[in-house]
Order: C-alpha cells, then structure tokens, then sequence
C-alpha cells in the first residue's frame, strides 16, 4: 500500500482553495495516497473545480473537521482545547499510523506545540527543529536547522541538530559525508556566544559527523557547507532576512531599470536571467520545512502558499518517506 | 583649537599605506587635526609619495610606536602587555584627552577590550556596543547595535543600546524621534527569546525613547526603523550576512550577464544602474563602525579598510565630535 500524506486543507491564507489545488497536483504528480482534512464542504466545493480521474479519487480522502486553529489562538491552549481542529486531527493521523507525513500551513506555534504532544519524539532526541533549505550561490541547499523551534537552546540540542541535519542531506539530497558548520560570529573556536563555544566543542568531538568547524555569516551564501546548525533565533534571523533581502535587491534593480529608456532595455535583455535569480529564492518551490527529530515527518509550509507551494511540499514528504528518515534518525541518536 | 583625530596607522590588511593615504584624504577634506599612530619610519615613507601643503602638515602628527597588535594576539594579554602598540597608544591619547577620537582597523578584540579598560564607559553604561549603519533600501539607514561587542546580552544593555543609539540619530543623522525596533523572530511581544521578551517589557516602559516593537527580519531591508538593538551574536551575523549576500546576488547577476550577447548588452545597458545599488552596500563609504557608550570616540574600520575607508571614517568622528555625542549621552543615561 502506498503512503498517505495527510494535509491540513485549513491553514494559510488562501486555505482551503490553494491547499486543495496542490493537493490535485500531487496526487497527479506523485502515486502517494492523500488525506484533506478540513471542513468537507468546503473542500468538495473546491474539488468540483478539477477533473480528477478515478485513480486519482481512489488516493483521495477527506476527513471532516468542525474547528480550525488560527494564528492568533494561543498554540498550547488551541491544541488542548479545540480536538476536532484540521491540525489536531492531521497529527493524530500521523500518531496514529494513518498518515506517513503530515503538512500544514497554518499557525506555526499550534503546529510545533501539537507535534512535540501529539506525535511526540524520537527517543533520544531532545528537541525537535525545524529545517530550511537555504538556496546557496551555486545552485544547491544548505539544511539550517533550527530555524524556528528552540528559540532558547542548549549545546546538545545543537549537536543533534548536526547530525539529524547530516543523515537528511546524505539520504535525501544524496550528498556523501555532509559538512556540517555551526554558524558564528568567526572562525576561531573561541569565538561567539556561550552557546556555540559549548557547541563547538560538542561538534568538534563527535566522529559521526564530519564538521567544519564555524561558519561565518558572510560564508553562508557561498554554500561552503551542507549543514549549519543554530538555535532558532538566529535560524529565523537568517532565513528572514534571506527573504527580505532578496525581496530588498529586486526591488532596487526594478528601480534601476525603470530610470530611463536605455535602462528599461538593459532590464528587458536580462528579464530571463533576473528570473533565474528570483527562482532560487522562491520558498514556494521548495514547499515546507520539516521539522525533524519526532516520531513521523510534520511539515510547515509558508503561510502565503499556494498550490506550488503546497504541491511541493508534498513531494517533499514523498521523498522524504521514501527514504524512511524517520527510521535512520532513530538508530543514530544515541549519543 | 580643532579636535584631534587619531588614527592606527598599523592596523588592517593595507596598513600604513593605505591608512596613510586616507589620512592624507581626510587632511584635505576636513579642518580637523590628526594624529598618526604607528612605525615612524613607514608612515613617513608612505607621506613622501603625498603632496602635502604647510598648512595640511601643520595638522598632522605621528607618534612614533615600536609594537603592533596583531589579530591573531589574544585580545586582553595583547592590551596588557604590548603598551607600546599604535592601539594601546592611540586609546590612551584619547583617555587623556589628547585626542577626541581613535580610529582603527585592527583586531577587533583588542580594539574592543582596550577601549572598555583604558577609555572607559561613561557613568551609568553597563556595556558599550558597536553600532553600524545598515543600509536600506530608502536609501536612508538603521543604525544596528550592538554589531559586535557583547555576544551575551541583558535586557538592561539593549535597552541603554536603544537609548544611545537614538541620541546618535537624531544628533548626527538629524532625524526627529528615531523610530527603536527590536530585532525579533514575530511581531507579538510574547515571541523570541529569553533576552527579547524581557526587552520588549523595558522598551515599552521607557518614555524617553519612541520604541515601535519587535521588527522582523525581513523588514529590516525596507527601513522600518531607525534604531534597531540587538544582543552583538545577532547583529554581527545581521552585518556579515549582508555583506555576504550581497556580495552573492551580484556574482547570481554577472553570471546572468555573461550567458550570452543579448544579455551581455543588457547588462551594459544596466551597469549604471548595478553601480548604483553596489554603492549602497559599500562598506567603504561608511568607513567605520563608532563604540557607542565610552569616555570619547572608538571607531573599528573594516580589516579591508583602503584610504577611501579610513577617510570616510576620519569624516564621521568629525561629524560625531562635532555634535558632542559623548556628552549627549552622558545626560542621558540615568536609568
């Protein structure tokens, strides 16, 4: 039997109508079986829009929910007290064996506090994290964890972070011995904050990873590494920033461009290449970021996402589960 | 009599040449005197490919200095022991006010340790902070701090980092009720870290400064603030990343360029326009990064510095001591 992803048809800002347009993308796309969960009205609605053949409905289920968390719920009161919730429901799947993965993109607090009750974690793991992939300079990925989890961490958490980070990219990515580097203000182990000195003796002593030692910020986009690992602070810091950033330069070049008529033709010229700069930073195409270290794959999309980003995020889980992540991360925790 | 403005001829990667040179740059520039601090015998080597008129000369002295504090020193040992080094020197001509400000673009660590221990904070500051000029996409800029000083902060340091910094803004940079923000991973006053929320709690009750709340990453670049306070892990990574992804997006852009003759031309077409948006990133200009909250003027140039670098740098101590920032601060920082 194939896998069942379940996702959650509620979360976002343009739910329940991009999340089941994605959802009738992958299920073309990929032989993985769905779960919508939601409110089921709303989601057949939706689906009378597309024609799906009957192989495509045979991999397709909706499960009725009657509540939905919003991000302006308090994550630990919302998970406690609204049981019937398209997240609540979506996890219980995944504790349950019912679903291999589940992705939402609603409330990112709801999200992490439901996984770490509901689905809870691998033994031997301290905390969970959440992973991005960073696009790098040279056309690759660079697995930041934690960017969004443990906004307060501790050594050990950094450590596990390496080496979950580690078997992901060597598994799904197919990078042998991944470089894991801890992000940091300078080269010199001395360097940073208590923190990443306690880390980067951790790092440095354990043989299972192959660390590179500390990562500065200017380094990041050069892709000199596979696996960087902070606490979520900075994480979040830096995968924002990534985003304002990039956002910030495109838009001083459309200003360029638009000061005179010689100007206006140098930007038409370069139109494709402008493109291919704006495709390596568009988060829809890399769907979620998993958060890793629990006992079943859960996944946070973007709350802008749209059909792309919610068929990637699928996808995603499908390589993900077919790798059995979920299992290797397992028997590597022991430290 | 004019202010003095000393400046270690022996440190960066281009030192005495180019440190000499901006030196050079700065006499002509500016009305201020200056202080050369360094080997005797190579400063006035590199003089002697300089045109000096009697007057530029008659504003200009060396003090001859027989060590040199390398990066590699250990910051402290390096301070306490090498008393002879253009660093020690140059801190202790602006401790005994024989100068108004000291320029270097040396170790940082030395610069930072011999500035607390030899100048000295001013009364009530608990720590003094690094401050950079981020620029945004306004054109305009934030003035980042702390960028480099103290890796694990208090809520009480950002809060004075806040104050300090809007003294600074609306002094130098002229601008009425410096809008504070608070580098934070969400908007909501319950979100970040340990050190956040009880910063967010300080800033808000504090009238004397117009704090506007936590500001996300990715609104940085826009320009949101004036003032942004941070503990120095994140916002040394906030500079570094900057100049790292900035310095990645335009090698994404030449390769576009290079890929074929259409978009060769584009890129002719548009260099004007790239020039443009690289000036603003060019650290160059900025010259230097001032240490907010001591006895007199510290400011840390760039390792790279050129003459370009220490001239700029030399042109803003100028303004600094121009608009007595020292002394504004010192009427301001009872808690």
């Amino acid at each position: 039997m194939n896998a069942r992803i379940a996702i959650d048809a509620m979360g976002g800002d343009f739910s329940p109508s991009e999340t089941v347009a994605g959802a009738v993308l992958a299920l073309r796309a990929t032989n993985k079986r769905l779960v919508l969960a939601g409110f089921e009205n709303e989601i057949k609605k939706v689906l009378e829009g597309y024609k799906l053949s009957d192989e495509e409905y045979s991999r397709l289920e909706i499960i009725h929910t009657s509540e939905v968390i919003s991000t302006a719920d308090s994550p630990t009161a919302a998970i406690k007290q609204k049981k019937d919730s398209s997240i609540v429901v979506g996890l219980n799947l995944l504790k349950n064996g019912d679903a291999s993965a589940f992705i939402s993109a609603g409330s990112t607090g709801a999200l992490l506090t439901g996984a770490t009750l509901i689905v809870g974690r691998i033994e031997g793991v301290a905390r969970p994290a959440l992973a991005t992939l960073l696009p790098n300079e040279k056309g690759g990925f660079t697995f930041l964890l934690d960017s969004g989890a443990n906004m307060d961490a501790k050594p050990l958490y950094l450590l596990q972070f390496a080496k979950m980070g580690a078997i992901y990219m060597e598994n799904v990515m197919n990078i042998k011995k991944p470089r894991v580097g801890l992000v940091n203000v300078g080269a010199e182990p001395e360097k940073g904050n208590q923190l990443t000195k306690e880390a980067f003796e951790l790092l440095s002593k354990d043989k299972t990873i192959n660390f590179i030692g500390n990562v500065e910020a200017r380094e990041i986009p050069a892709g000199v590494c596979d696996v960087l690992v902070c606490d979520a602070f900075v994480g979040n810091i830096l995968i924002k920033y990534t985003e304002g950033f990039a956002k910030g330069i495109f838009g001083m070049i459309k200003e360029e461009v638009y000061r005179n008529p010689i100007s206006k033709l140098g930007g038409l010229l370069l139109k494709q290449g402008f493109g291919n700069i704006e495709d390596k930073f568009d988060y829809h195409k890399v769907g979620g970021v998993p958060l890793i270290g629990l006992n079943g794959l859960v996944v946070k999309s973007h709350g802008s996402a749209t059909r792309t980003t919610i068929n990637a995020a699928i996808k995603q889980c499908s390589s993900f589960i077919d790798k059995d992540i979920v299992e290797k991360i397992k028997g590597n925790m022991s430290i």
